[in-house]
């Protein structure tokens, strides 16, 4: 990777969260993505439920104890949390410190009220939602999958009405019609966030310190 | 120009402004970038000054009286205007809107003052300011244009304090260390401005009213 002028004055990774109703293709976008953005990395959520067969804690989920989730809840451990199917679920923020601290874009998957958490701790966060290119495909491709009863597809519709009616509070709306077009418009996205006013906040502030005020010491 | 799905949904050339200290190179970094974006134009602003030999009305600027100017002020067909050096400036509305309308990408190099103006008037504009990548920089840049007075560079110099003070109310913030590295910047934040929530709101209206509760008229 080379050294840009921006690794040095904005040294941090960027905070990408993403959300968008169930069937939309997120994961499948996502993971091309990172797949060709190796600075891109997803964090390890924390949840309460048992693993299944083959999940690893620590690579797929941490997995916590109801009183562990709790504490780091109190104590101010969590980036954001949701109560869901009876249990808890988490973005620990040791990790995502760490991985912006070594220069890593850490990319979220979460849904909406988790976002609006991550929104108000993190003010340099990008907030994307994507959204199905018609109402129609979401049905056909939630039906695709063949894994659900029609009572089930019914209820992520209705979810997915409540989390578009929040797409407006996301910095950016990419609409999924190919997975190709999808993850070019989020590259282009995560690359020209890096500078926007939000992620240079802490450089205006050094540089109108070191640059201006300095050369103003020195004049007098 | 191979159609997207977003040239159907927000047909609409975006709006982007520039502005950034004399001497930072904007002219420059902007003639490159329009010469290999297509896409791209500049919109023709209007001033009271008389024509330089050469310069062709129309072209160069629109060269208007005093009074037409103040007209046109009066019956809101300026986005912005400002007055310097006792003469107007300003960018008539209706090129902006016409190109726009063709889908065409407007790019605004205006001061601070103008683009505060715009922001209010286009809340779906782009503000990019420039910067350059330090003080002594800026000051080698200015005396190396060999034009000018030592006066009338620290003129420049203390208003390019006052309107490095203002960057923070731009959406993005671009340093100019090489003109190749600002363009490519430039570059990929008009790309990715084109999904900010700003350039979507009538999509995000017409996709809810169109796809959404149309669908829950069909149920009833």
């Amino acid at each position: 990777m080379r050294q840009d002028y921006y690794d040095k004055i904005a040294p941090r990774g960027q905070l990408i969260v993403v959300s968008g109703p169930s069937g939309v293709g997120k994961r499948t976008v996502l993971r091309k993505y990172m797949a060709e953005h190796p600075r891109a990395c997803h964090s390890v959520s924390a949840t309460t439920r048992d693993p299944r067969p083959n999940e690893v804690d620590g690579v797929d989920y941490f997995f916590l104890s109801f009183e562990e989730f709790d504490r780091q809840i109190r104590t101010n451990q969590m980036l954001e949390y949701a109560y869901y199917n009876h249990h808890c679920y988490g973005t620990p923020k040791k990790g995502v410190e760490d991985a912006r601290a070594a220069g890593r874009n850490v990319i979220l998957e979460i849904e909406v009220n988790g976002a609006m958490q991550v929104k108000k701790l993190c003010p340099d966060a990008t907030l994307v939602f994507i959204m199905p290119p018609s109402w129609k495909e979401l049905e056909r491709r939630l039906r695709e999958r063949n894994t659900e009863t029609e009572e089930a597809i019914q209820e992520r519709l209705e979810i997915a009405k409540e989390e578009i009616a929040m797409a407006d509070q996301y910095d950016y709306i990419i609409v999924n019609d190919t997975v190709e077009k999808a993850i070019s418009r989020f590259a282009q996205i995560v690359h020209g966030h890096r500078y926007s006013i939000n992620c240079m906040t802490e450089f205006l502030k050094t540089y109108i310190e070191g640059e201006i005020h300095a050369q103003e010491r020195l004049a007098y």
